[in-house]
């Protein structure tokens, strides 16, 4: 019934989009495929091309963005396919129409579904390319091509069957990893052999059918063999660079218990800066480059780990960066321990020095080939305090750095303490470990040690790097690396048959 | 002291008052009732009365309401019993006097207390009845008079005391429960015989005593017999749409650990959205009917769940609804496992194979003659496509809707393996269980098995639900009801003293 | 590299900040001394310049700030030092250098890099005196001086190793501490004997080294020797009224789950209100005094605990307190049980009947010597009901007082059940305890307990002070309560030997 009315509708639609073209009185800037794909899709699907209207690239032509000084310049490219036209669906979803498997005949056009890095460095190159130097790119192959982690996948993602005294994970499906780790990770798009035919307001049309879609994962690897997602962070179809720098972006990713970013941010006094003025105040969020002082008061995420941040006397305190470990020298996203970052965005083929894909052995020693230099750490270090002295003074800044580097000391050995409660369980034959060729991941005991450094020690790392208070003490923080630490033990004490005394 | 400054203060006002009244200049529109209302109450109470004088209802008699076209009227009503007068105090809080048990003498006038869905129902019938039909309105009773839940309600709220070798609970009082899960479900408002004397401002002055008040629950029992809470949503004195759109007003009840629903559409693409842009993009969240991408750019929990949504073009995508699973086919909070909506507000009558009052067996068996039909959840998925086809095209929401379903499989297994440790345990007589006469909620297993549907299986069905990604992995999603189960077999292991043999 | 240009830009500055003084053509108000401040930090950290000069106290002279009614007064004192004077960097910075053994010789200036109370009480005496009777200027004292809870800071911060059955926490050291509790509790600021030369754009200089910096804790002991940090609340270089009355501020310490008060609040029907319409309705955050109905509609944690507060006549309806439980009879913060607030801020002295240092004992016996008395704590109920009169009738607000103190009556009860588990392991020497010499927060039973009271009780007392539904059942309250206490007690059956028969 609702079907019969939107077929009216649309036909009046189709008459005045044909109108349009018969009479060459299109609005200035817009392609004529793009015109065409409106005419539709203003009925079909409002509410993108509403967004798309308002975005930047929807009222901005090529030649418009490169007319700005370069500091200035939201495009890296210095030309662009179609200089005069405005940025619109068309000149995304049917560039590089032959790199797409996604690519389908549509109305007499050849659309693909999934605009990937590959269409978005037509105009912006060098952020392409600094953000395939990511480990983000690499989200997807750095978790489900390494078997250590693949086994942690499975063993939260399988679904449990109960035998008689054991627990079993099957291989957990694509479409249940879709929904949990890929979801920010990103999936893989494969396109079906055959096509759907829908029945449309339009008549019958056929549609690609993508494995793996709908996803926004930051490593997404898509139907044209690129990987990543610039939308993960500039959301279709607005692309904004406001919504990229205000924290609820990376909130979307970063606020669980294993990365808990967003909340220690939240409770911060940046954040709470942010929270507080931000909207009083006026922050401008969309200024290139975005300068301390005038366009906003306190850092957000993208502020410390990406933006171009200018001084109000126009000089660069940072330059803009989408390789996000750029101004980090450790990596305290513990596997299991801290780490100095690594050095390729491709961690696959790490290897600890007892064989496995890990940044660090269960004894904490780095894979120190494969990490950073001291040198580089120092580097690092040397850009993120200039974001840091911007408001802060150079005594502030070492005290804060200096704290920050005794809590990854600290929250290593904690680490340490807990594995080695767990290889003496693994040792002693108490439950079965890698040496047994089984998971390190299934045993409860094994899941404790889980926390310890995935939830635990990362959350005092966290808090410590962004002062974040309670997130290092109550909220997952000390608290709980120490009582899990000492469950831990209690716990193979009743496994081993000992008597669980007190302590 | 302070109350000797404000009886001279009333003075004042009162003659003020009797003033307005002898001239007869009462501002336009206002009845001569509530202007005696206010005439104390903005010194009485002053921030009620600025927030009704701030609300539409303040601003609008029922004619100018009714002046609209039907599509953008707020009122459902085609008439009221006092056209030409604003909305005010007396309007509501002297309306069907003698169905009010609260009702009293007070300054010369019949007042109550409490205003109800029935008293709104003067002007908003549909919407009323429409919530009358709503799972909310009957959440006391769904609660309270189910006697599976009720024995939940004891294990929680019960105060606990040591005996030798047993914690037992008391049955809680009415204090606490309305303190706790009644706070959320609504109290059952009862008005003592006597009446409390007060020494107000005014002189000695009498008032009902309503057990169970204060209370904003939605399924609220009242006074004069009517069942749930307009203000739980469209909070008071300014009773306006704008609040109960944003997403703010769910979280009051929809953020716990076992209803993360906020929680998820936080972190979601759509909450960032929100959150991101519609202060510094001006969305209008008062509008009638909700204009995607013209008034708001991404969904809050209103636009898929209540509102009337509408294209720019004007048509309907969405009809209002305040029976808010109208369309949703799902019911992915379990109990214990998700099912099919029942088809009645009212679940109390339901029973499942075993004769319990829950939709599902423990063994995950539907009680499908209370549940909706296949046919009928078609029809709702429909109805909620039409809202994500706003902006999403077909492939996507298809995709989007079959992983959900998916997870609606898998969550439902993982509750099911850990049912089975569970009922392992009752039927070898390790824990006492339902067919031993015990509450299936005391012991320290069973309460693990509460938080397996409860918790873990629910948050990974809200995050699937609505794509907020850690909420179905590490925080409280498949880590954690993976973890539990694992637990949960150790921890029978080692009451059915076996060893806990390592996994 | 970078360096050098800066030297080069800083030389510019410096010309023109000499050309600026040589010529007398001073902006009107500021002091030579701020003047020579800004001439170099404007380009050395530009963030915190930008930030003052939109400040309040950036742009107002003592004088100025006097001109105005009592009422509306931000500054207690009747005269400072320089009337006329803007107050800028050096006002602040270069006060009362004597008592500052932070002071050093910086370009020609003795300048202190900690401002402290003893510097704000120079223009707000009434505030600081207020503030240093307040429990949260004691924090660092009342945590660090108090041997119970230093147990509790080893047990938690103390890094572990693991010996042969046993995990030792070694003693943790400061800046673990700083990194962790006294992040908010605030740290003891010590300024080392040998100053740290620096290599900075204007040449070699030297700064002091000041241990526990940096730090923004609201119990901070200052180098001057005093107590507390004003900027915790009103952050630099913003200092504004609007920030300190907006929640986030307080969430910053009051977040985690032993002090889950911002949580609470936030899904309350007061957070959500704020929300909701704050930013739409233009709420004035900067007001003073702070108008009920004018100004704001829904109290944030400020309006009840610290701002004076008017009814739109002007009527004082809460007296403007930074002693912050003025208006609070009961702690809610249980130690291990709520109590009555105690009489001094400094709680270090506080012996229950046992000789600890707690203000109840582990039987729940009060020290009431040390805790206000009925009538005290009646008379700040009667002004926290000041403030909620401004909205609710007083059947409303007593209804509310007294279904919470039954709360706090309950969540004692659950207290002590824990507590009597606890101390049975104790007595039957399952685990050792206080009588044997040891600390009560080490066993895993005895961190059971710590959380059945930090965080299970406190949680579900703040939810029923703030009415945040969740937070007093499944979100850490009740539910956890009565879970934790039945799994301690299997705990002691378990480590006593004894069947963990079901229940």
């Amino acid at each position: 019934m609702r079907g019969m009315r939107r077929i009216g509708f649309f036909s009046i639609i189709l008459l005045i989009s044909v109108a349009i073209h018969a009479d060459a009185q299109a609005p200035a800037g817009l392609s004529p495929e793009t015109e065409a794909c409106i005419a539709c899709h203003q009925s079909v699907t409002p509410g993108i091309v509403a967004d798309w209207s308002r975005s930047r690239m929807g009222r901005t032509s090529p030649r418009e963005a490169l007319s700005k000084p370069p500091m200035n310049r939201r495009m890296s490219a210095d030309k662009a396919p179609l200089p005069e036209t405005v940025v619109g669906c068309a000149e995304c979803h049917m560039l590089n129409p032959d790199t797409h498997r996604d690519t389908f005949e549509h109305q007499g056009f050849r659309v693909h579904t999934v605009v990937t890095p590959g269409d978005c460095a037509v105009c912006h190159p060098v952020e392409r390319d600094q953000f395939d130097h990511n480990l983000m790119s690499r989200a997807y192959g750095n978790l489900m091509e390494n078997p250590v982690y693949l086994s942690l996948v499975t063993a939260i993602n399988g679904s449990m069957t109960l035998t008689d005294r054991q627990l079993r994970h099957v291989t957990p499906d694509d479409m249940t990893n879709a929904d949990a780790c890929l979801r920010c990770h990103g999936t893989k798009l494969t396109v079906e052999e055959k096509p759907v035919t829908r029945d449309t307001a339009m008549g019958e049309m056929d549609f690609p059918v993508i494995q793996g879609w709908p996803n926004r994962g930051s490593g997404r690897l898509n139907p044209d063999d690129t990987r990543g997602n610039c939308a993960a962070c500039h959301s279709r179809h607005r692309f904004s660079i406001e919504m990229a720098r205000k924290p609820d972006t990376c909130s979307e990713c970063h606020k669980g218990p294993d990365v808990p970013a967003y909340k220690v941010y939240d409770v911060s006094k940046h954040g709470n800066i942010y929270r507080s003025l931000s909207v009083s105040d006026g922050w401008d969020f969309n200024a290139v480059p975005w300068t301390v002082g005038e366009d906003f008061a306190a850092p957000t995420c993208a502020s410390c780990h990406v933006s171009m941040i200018a001084s109000p006397e126009g000089e660069i305190l940072a330059e803009r960066t989408h390789r996000m470990n750029d101004r980090l020298a450790w990596r305290i996203f513990g596997l299991p321990y801290a780490h100095p970052h690594p050095k390729s965005p491709d961690t696959t083929f790490i290897r600890n020095k007892d064989g496995l894909a890990l940044p660090t052995a269960f004894d904490g020693t780095p894979a120190a080939t494969f990490l950073i230099s001291k040198d580089e750490m120092a580097k690092r270090n040397r850009i993120m305090k200039g974001v840091c002295g911007a408001c802060h003074s150079t005594g502030w800044t070492d005290g804060h750095f200096r704290r920050f580097e005794q809590t990854i000391e600290t929250t290593n050995a904690n680490t340490l303490a807990a594995t080695q409660i767990l290889m003496r369980g693994w040792e002693e034959g108490i439950i079965p470990g890698p040496a047994a060729g089984d998971s390190p991941f299934n045993d409860p005991l094994e899941r404790k040690w889980v926390e310890q450094w995935l939830f635990f020690a990362n959350s005092t790392r966290y808090a410590s790097a962004m002062m974040g208070a309670d997130y290092g003490v109550f909220a997952n923080g000390r608290w709980y690396m120490s009582k899990n630490a000492h469950e831990m033990l209690e716990s193979l004490k009743i496994k081993a048959g000992l008597p669980p005394e007190g302590e």
